[in-house]
């Protein structure tokens, strides 16, 4: 039996995606089954691009509001009007570290599994078929926290 | 035995307290046992209103500052000087989604137990008088840790 | 054996610092093993001032924009501008709470161990030379996750 690790993925910015995708595919790699469950601003992450379909006035306008994808995440600190992601990734550039997708694919190579928390789907009018590749699909809070239950590691993010 | 859980919750942002009351609930009704710790800014989800008896002239400035109940909390993300916690609410309306109270509610239905910190609660010179109905009483950080470490899952929301 | 703990401090805000040394030196202070593990704007907190020798154009930059040292840390709520720390530091004297240096002084002299995270300080461009006294060296991700995986309580912060 495998040790497990879940993360629950909520906050959406791109400091703190970054640390839960090194956390996320070094435990996968040690051999750890590894599930992240993305929440609330999390979902931003796995978006494929603006959508206002079957959505209602108000999702409409939290999309318009909402950054698009993971490439135009905010940072938690030291956001700076947008001047600090800018930052951030040119800093990652001249260390050689991977850039967010890159984690992103490296997390999915060590079959990190992915999956959107279904009430916040709900809630921002999100489905699926607007989401990146690699999301394993919807999983309420119950089944995530049966997860949980078995797991040596988990972390709110 | 019951599995246990455990959860700090430490930032008092409307956001975060969603995640953590349903988080709790839903542990709760899977039969384990959930205590939740509020501390820092958590306390004022705990708040019944603004209070300023018995606090030294700091901690009435900070009482002034400060959101006076749990339906005033900003959120952690977008607050947009308060539009956004409005839209919010009418957001989880709009999606049949329970409000931050009924979800409160649903926690104590099911026996969640909520702990005000006493270090935060000596800082803030706040007292359990002044608290919402559902409050467990004050626990201090080793009594917490020690539940903690019988517990299945602990985060640190 | 003795009970392990494991913290991951990633905020590097003021308030979040003061939760988690509390929870690290009450958690040493009932016989477990402490361990913590400073991340990206948590590497903050270890600063022994501003250096900008061998760092690229970028991690000057952020050097020059980042807090000096934990004296100078913000709020992660309320900071209005460098007002609210200033608060928070006078509320906690008149509360005879301990400061943020006497909380680290006591963390250490419970022998709560301090790691800084070893990509972090490759992006970041920070070696362990400019660091405050009681950091126990760098550690990397899979180190951490192999120590978390012994641990009865490991949080996020």
């Amino acid at each position: 039996m495998k040790d497990k690790m879940t993360i629950i993925f909520f906050s959406g910015t791109m400091d703190k995606a970054i640390a839960m995708l090194i956390l996320a595919t070094t435990a996968a790699a040690m051999d750890m089954e590894v599930k992240v469950f993305f929440t609330f601003w999390g979902l931003n992450f796995l978006k494929k691009g603006k959508n206002y379909k079957e959505k209602n006035i108000l999702q409409r306008m939290m999309e318009f509001m909402m950054p698009s994808s993971k490439e135009k995440l905010p940072l938690s600190d030291m956001n700076m009007m947008g001047m600090g992601p800018v930052m951030m990734k040119k800093l990652m550039q001249s260390t050689k570290t991977p850039s967010l997708d890159e984690f992103f694919k490296m997390a999915k190579a060590f079959n990190v599994k992915i999956y959107a928390c279904s009430t916040s789907c709900g809630i921002m009018g999100v489905d699926t078929s607007n989401m990146i590749d690699g999301v394993d699909g919807q999983m309420g809070a119950a089944a995530f926290l049966g997860e949980a239950q078995k797991s040596k590691i988990n972390l709110f993010v």
